[in-house]
């Protein structure tokens, strides 16, 4: 397959997924940022990266994140907000930590594909990217990608749609969000 | 704006600017991956997640890999590649990271989107993703995301293209690309 | 206190903690280092800080070493060996992936100050930096530094002195270390 | 030579090189960091590490401290201070982020050993750890250590002692510091 065409089939494929996220657990998901006093994220290999980019665009509108395992990450209270990332919502690592978070009473928050693994009786809720990969195959979208490639990239431009819808809701002046950018680049 | 409406706005960014890379680049990207003897990245921010997330798919691959900066990373030699990562062309640690990586002979590639920033006298070619953003405005695509977003973003889909097309050119087979993945997770 | 007192107390407590390690255990340690494919080390905070350290170290020695959680990290497997660091020997994401490697058949050493913590069930032994800290009092070394600093520092020391006598043992010339030394900083 | 030897020659020569530090520069330095509205931190392979150590150190103590590259690393501002941990004074990275800290005024202290590298037109000040090493071979303590160890643990005993003299001077309850320390873990 040329690029276009393996473009288009990666395109296609968030593309159907992204679109297939509850509305109701969107909004939730925008309304419970907006109230938390921190937020944390969570996640291994990719599917972590997707979220440190989350994390980063947050910090930029003004909402204090951070990412488990950062060298400045602070204690979480219950007035905070763990994101937990897991397709599978069995990884071992996110579940330990989002089990320590509800002992610290915070709200957990599973954004994943698999209903019915682990995260399922410890998360508050759950944002579903529905997404059928080779790991775990009862899901709707069947993915022609290597591992969980989409799951990854859905997460990604999710994450960052909801931060224009942030933007929105805040009037915030995109020109002026450099002021919290690193600017020892 | 609804969650819909600027999910489609963002996809639709990234299928324009994707589909706008050059195809000769895009051929000899391809070619100098698979003749280097080590792959190295660089970039800053959200722009380094999209590499990162792109040297853990090619070390999937059979592809050493690395990221500058990584606690394992090994020297430089003239028979590896450096991917440098940077939208302006200009970030200083990239640069001055790609200036050493000349002074070793290796092979640099940049890929950005401002043909006319530093990167240009030090780079051997440069694969363009032609995006106009809020930081330098004489490019083609205009956008309507926050910062550089849709470049990073524009980064993961072209390098995600990229790794399915290699796997297509080696002949793997996708269902045993775990044995390189990691399993302490 | 001034600096001179304060730095003394901190050199005087690594001393007496470092030399109290049993010699038999560094026996093992190394033998174990040297005999593994790949050694995997695992830890959080400050800890982990000290045994990036060591990695970086044992890559220059030209062994082959990963943090958990590294970008390149690859699959664990029998011939391998993970190193943990815990002073309590329960901190929660430390004990889940020994565990994980333990599924594996890899070899599991525990770096550690308490001797009955959720460790001493899954290591293979423990190489024990007696610290009596804060947390966990029972120990013999009492430490008038805040929190593990001790654990952490004597960690540090008790790695770069296992290194200087890998030196030894594999007659490498310090000289020539440098070649497996990063190059692009 | 054995273990407990071994481990004598690296103490011993940490406690020569750290008791060397110039008391002015320690106080200036003290005084500075109690000052600063944010410090950043900046170093490359292990000498970072051990500044990361400080950061981690110095966000218990109530500091706001990042590491230049975190995630979650803001704007550097005229009232922040960027302490540059580099051994020869010349390494490039974090020598080009000085530059561009100095552009924003803020100040920038530069721990190092030589004091004739790149780093002595660009730091306010240098904090000189006198390390004599296989790298720069005109200063006054020999290693018998390879590469720059010493330098880095040297830099970490000597930050950890800044630390406690920062406690003693701001009169906090050791025991109370946990209320900042990451709780996730």
């Amino acid at each position: 397959m040329n690029y276009d065409l393996t473009l288009n089939l990666i395109l296609e494929e968030i593309n159907v997924a992204a679109h297939q996220i509850n509305g109701e657990s969107i909004n939730r998901f925008i309304d419970d940022i907006l109230n938390a006093d921190k937020i944390f994220v969570t996640g291994v290999g990719r599917v972590m990266l997707s979220l440190q980019a989350f994390v980063k665009r947050l910090n930029h509108l003004g909402i204090t994140a951070y990412c488990v395992g950062d060298i400045t990450e602070p204690a979480i209270t219950e007035k905070d907000l763990l994101i937990v990332g897991s397709g599978s919502g069995c990884s071992i690592l996110p579940v330990a930590i989002a089990e320590k978070a509800k002992e610290y009473n915070a709200k957990v928050i599973h954004i994943g594909s698999n209903p019915h693994g682990s995260m399922a009786e410890i998360a508050d809720y759950m944002v579903r990217i529905p997404v059928r990969t080779r790991l775990y195959l009862e899901d709707e979208t069947d993915s022609g990608q290597p591992m969980t490639s989409l799951f990854e990239q859905s997460l990604l431009v999710f994450c960052d749609t909801i931060a224009m819808m942030i933007i929105e809701k805040k009037k915030l002046n995109m020109d002026e969000l450099w002021m919290y950018h690193a600017n020892l680049e």
